[in-house]
């Protein structure tokens, strides 16, 4: 297990008997997630995007074509926060100000920059897809020049990260443990239902095993 | 139904016919969503935190413990932009290039301010309260004095807000139709599963109907 000490931006100030700042935490959570919200500013302003995103070793690479619109050019780097995060449950208090929810995030604060290595980029890209569904990148035709070319990828190191970890029964004052009201958590999953195949699609094409029995959890 | 002028900073450049501007359509996807990812500036630097907010008629009242750090005093106001998304399929085409999500997701930009009227803020935790689970407000002891004021609520107005929703099928380029690959959409749902009663609940109290079949869907 390996920890990175928290840096004064990344250190949890509010709740901090919820921060981790375990590397092998952080990586699972970043491994679960679908999408993460990339944070960046524009003449003052804070946009934050949903998008996908994928990890190899010690780097997060985003898609970046919203948030590439800001570099000017490859040599340049710009300030970005993502943030993944993961519900799981909504936490029922006997108080109001002790509702909550169960929760793991992750916040990664650093330079984006454009990858412009075409090894790196191709790699980025099997991470990517393979992120959403492992497996696919062999399923699919892979990426010709055009398409790979129009494909903006940003590169964040993991340097600067923490998560937040929110789990386990509601935290009600001891007076209000009193009170007829019921309290627990309602836990919350993220779940495929049936695939539905394209209307288009080839007869006699099965769907595949890792798409049939997709699962979230069993994915590493 | 009432529909936004988009303007120059939420009009949405990439993929424009995903577009949505229609304030019926923001708000059901507000009103669906769990959790919002609000992003602030710090000495430069973006943040991007997850927290719970709630909709009252063309506001939108988020949870402002970690944002309301940067505010020095109630007269002022910070730039946000607070985007909820709401995870619906992957997107399995048959080229890399075309995998996609189904996804509809709101994004507001705006001054966020702390409330300071007691009446606002009374009904802005209710507001937060019913948002996550509907009927709680009156299950549930509700704020006392001091946690009345150790709670931060930010208004912001949805006056600036678009909307990006992708639905249906993967779009192929019509030559990889002939592609002996599977393609097809794998829907996603946010479903819960059997509630846990806190440990230390009194006996006797029984899981109430709105936890019990609680469905996001069918909220509104």
């Amino acid at each position: 297990m390996s920890s990175l000490a928290p840096s004064a931006r990344t250190r949890v100030i509010r709740e901090p008997q919820r921060a981790v700042y375990d590397r092998d935490i952080i990586n699972q959570i970043l491994d679960e997630g679908f999408i993460c919200h990339v944070g960046f500013i524009v003449d003052g302003q804070p946009f934050v995007i949903p998008t996908g995103y994928g990890r190899i070793g010690d780097h997060l690479y985003i898609h970046g074509s919203a948030a590439s619109r800001m570099l000017k050019n490859l040599s340049q780097t710009i300030p970005v926060c993502v943030t993944v995060t993961l519900l799981d449950g909504l936490v029922l208090a006997r108080s109001i100000f002790n509702h909550s929810m169960n929760y793991r995030s992750v916040i990664v604060l650093g330079q984006a920059e454009l990858i412009s290595d075409r090894d790196e980029k191709m790699a980025a890209l099997h991470a990517l897809s393979e992120h959403i569904a492992p497996g696919r990148w062999d399923q699919s035709r892979q990426p010709n020049e055009q398409e790979f070319k129009a494909t903006s990828i940003l590169r964040l190191p993991l340097t600067e990260s923490s998560a937040k970890v929110r789990s386990g029964p509601p935290n009600d004052d001891e007076e209000d443990h009193a009170l007829n009201f019921w309290a627990g958590v309602l836990p919350l999953h993220m779940v495929p239902s049936e695939p539905i195949p394209d209307p288009q699609l080839r007869p006699g094409i099965p769907i595949p095993e890792n798409v049939k029995h997709y699962s979230r959890s069993s994915k590493r």
